[in-house]
C-alpha cells in the first residue's frame, strides 16, 4: 500500500469525481460481497462512469486481492474515478475513467478492545451535512468536508466522534457511518440524507427479524437526544455503541441490550449463511465470528 | 506529468481533505502571485493543515517549476492535503500533510480562438451549489460533485457551462469561475457563497478604477436572466463571455461593450505593474499581452 499510487492529474482527486464502495472480508469470507458489487455498478452508472471492467471482472479482482495477500479479515475498496483529460480536454465526457482496488487489514473506526466502552459523540455544531440536492449521498463519494469539519469539533470538545444534521435540523450520518438511535423502544435510522449502507441495510434486516420494531424515518435532534441507546453502523467496524453525546451519557451510558444483540447476529452473519462468499479457508469456527471473546453470540 | 502520481491512501484523495490554489504565469511572469500564496497559506490554516514548507519555500519551488519547464504561459497548481494516515491512525490531527505542486501550459477554460463567441450556459436545475454552512467556498476545494453534475446538465441542454444557485435561488459560481452580470449599467457578482477568487478581485478592481459601479451583492436568478452582459472570471481564462443562457442570446448575444474593456484591461496587467513577478525574460512586450492578436488593449 506505500508504493500505491494514482495519477495527480485523476479528475477522482482534482474534481473529487469518483465513487468507491468498501466490502469487508471476515474469517477469509467477504460479506454480502454482490450488493457491493451492485450497489457500486449502479452508482457508477448515476454518476456516468464507464466501469472499466464488468462486474465478474471486478469480483475476480476483488477475490484475487485477497488470495494474493491472504489477508484474513480486511477491508477491500473498489474505485471508480473519471480519469484524467485525454489531449487536454476538459470535457469530463472524454476522459479515460479509471479503476482502483485495494485490500488492507480489517479498518475499526471503534477497536474491538473499546468496543464495551463505545464512542463519544457530539452533534457537531460547526458542519452541516452536505445536502443531497448538492451531492448525493446514496451514490458513496469522498466528499467529505464537512464530516472532517465536525470531527475536529468533536475533537475539540472532548469527543471522538461527530454526528451531523441536515439543514431542517434532522440527523443525517457521521464520518463514514450511518446512525441508529433506539427512541420508546424503536429502532429508527435516517431515511434520507444518507448512504444506504449495506451495514445499515443488515441491521434493519436482523432487527426485523428480531421482531424490534423499525423505522427509516426522519430523526429530529430530539430524539437523538432522548434515545436510549444510540449506535453507528460501518463496513469499518459493524455496530458500534455510542454512549455519550455531548458529554452527556446516553441512556446508563453503557452499551444497550438492543446495540449488543444486533452487534452479536451482525458477526455471527458473518460465519455462515447467504451473506457469505468464502475465499480462504475458515478458521474461527470453533471460537465464533465475533471478534470479542467474551461477547459471543447468545440466543437471548 | 504523464508521471506524477499521489499515494492512493493520501486523504487528499480519500477524503478530499485539502487546499489548493492555482496562479498563472502569462508571457514569463507570476500574475499576483504573493496574493495567491497568502490566500493558500490562510485557506491552510482554516483547515488546521500544516503545510511542510514557509512561503519563501513554496515561492521558490513554484519560481523553480517555471525556470525548469520554461512555460512562458502557464497553469501553477500548489496543493496542501492532510496525507495518509501515520501507523493506522483514524485521527487527521495526526496525518502527515503533503505538499505537492506542478506547472502545465496555460488552461484555458473558454479558448482565446472562442473568445469573440462567448460560452453557452445553463442554469442548472439539477444541482445547488453546496452551501458554506457544509463545505466553505472561500477555501478553494475539489468538492466539485454538484459542479460536475451542472455540467453534465449543461451538455444534454447543448450548453458548454453551468451557473448553479443556492438554496435560496440566487447565484453563485460555475466549475471554476465567478460570475458577473451587468445589469442596469451596474456590475455584479455574487458576495456570499463562492470563491473569493483572485481573478474577481482583480476585475472588481478594474472596474473601479474605470469608474464602473460594482456591487458585491446577492444576484437573483432573475438578475442573471435580465442581465444584458455575463462573464466568467478565473485564473484558467482570466475573463470569459458567457453570451447564450439556458438557450437564449444574453443582451443583443455578442461580447459586450464592459466585458470586452475588463478583459483588455485584465490582459494588460499582465505585462507590467504591481501584480506581475517575472522569472522568464518578457517576449510579448511588442505586440501586447492579449492573447488576441485582432483585441489589444486600446482606450476607450
Amino acid at each position: 500500500m506505500s508504493q500505491a499510487r494514482i495519477p495527480i492529474t485523476d479528475t477522482g482527486f482534482t474534481r473529487s469525481d469518483l465513487t468507491y464502495d468498501v466490502v469487508s472480508v471476515w474469517d477469509g469470507a467477504f460479506f454480502r460481497l454482490e450488493e457491493h458489487l451492485a450497489r457500486f455498478e449502479r452508482n457508477c452508472q448515476r454518476l456516468r462512469l464507464q466501469l472499466p471492467h464488468d462486474r465478474a471482472a471486478v469480483r475476480n479482482i476483488l477475490i484475487e486481492l485477497i488470495e494474493a495477500s491472504e489477508l484474513r479479515e480486511a477491508y477491500v475498496e473498489m474505485i471508480c474515478t473519471r480519469g484524467p483529460s485525454v489531449n487536454g480536454s476538459r470535457d469530463p465526457r472524454t476522459f479515460a475513467n479509471c479503476f482502483y482496488a485495494f485490500a488492507i487489514p480489517y479498518v475499526w473506526i471503534l477497536k474491538p478492545e473499546d468496543a464495551d466502552v463505545g464512542m463519544a459523540a457530539v452533534i457537531a455544531r460547526t458542519a452541516r451535512r452536505i445536502p443531497p440536492g448538492s451531492v448525493d449521498p446514496t451514490v458513496k463519494n469522498f466528499h467529505w468536508g464537512d464530516l472532517t469539519k465536525g470531527l475536529f469539533e468533536a475533537y475539540d470538545r472532548g469527543a471522538d466522534q461527530a454526528l451531523l444534521l441536515d439543514y431542517a435540523g434532522n440527523l443525517t450520518e457521521g464520518p463514514g457511518y450511518n446512525v441508529f438511535a433506539v427512541v420508546e423502544r424503536r429502532l429508527l435510522t435516517p431515511s434520507t440524507g444518507v448512504l444506504e449502507g449495506i451495514t445499515r441495510r443488515t441491521i434493519l434486516e436482523l432487527a426485523a427479524a428480531e421482531e424490534l420494531e423499525t423505522r427509516e424515518t426522519q430523526v429530529s435532534e430530539q430524539d437523538v437526544r432522548r434515545a436510549t441507546e444510540l449506535f453507528a453502523t460501518s463496513t469499518a467496524g459493524g455496530v458500534m455503541p455510542i454512549t455519550r453525546l455531548d458529554g452527556q451519557p446516553v441512556g446508563d451510558g453503557t452499551v444497550g441490550t438492543v446495540t449488543r444483540r444486533l452487534r452479536d447476529l451482525y458477526w455471527a452473519a458473518h460465519v455462515s449463511g447467504p451473506f457469505v462468499t468464502r475465499v480462504l479457508p475458515e478458521l474461527r469456527a470453533d471460537t465464533g465470528a465475533s471478534p470479542w471473546a467474551t461477547s459471543n453470540v447468545s440466543k437471548a
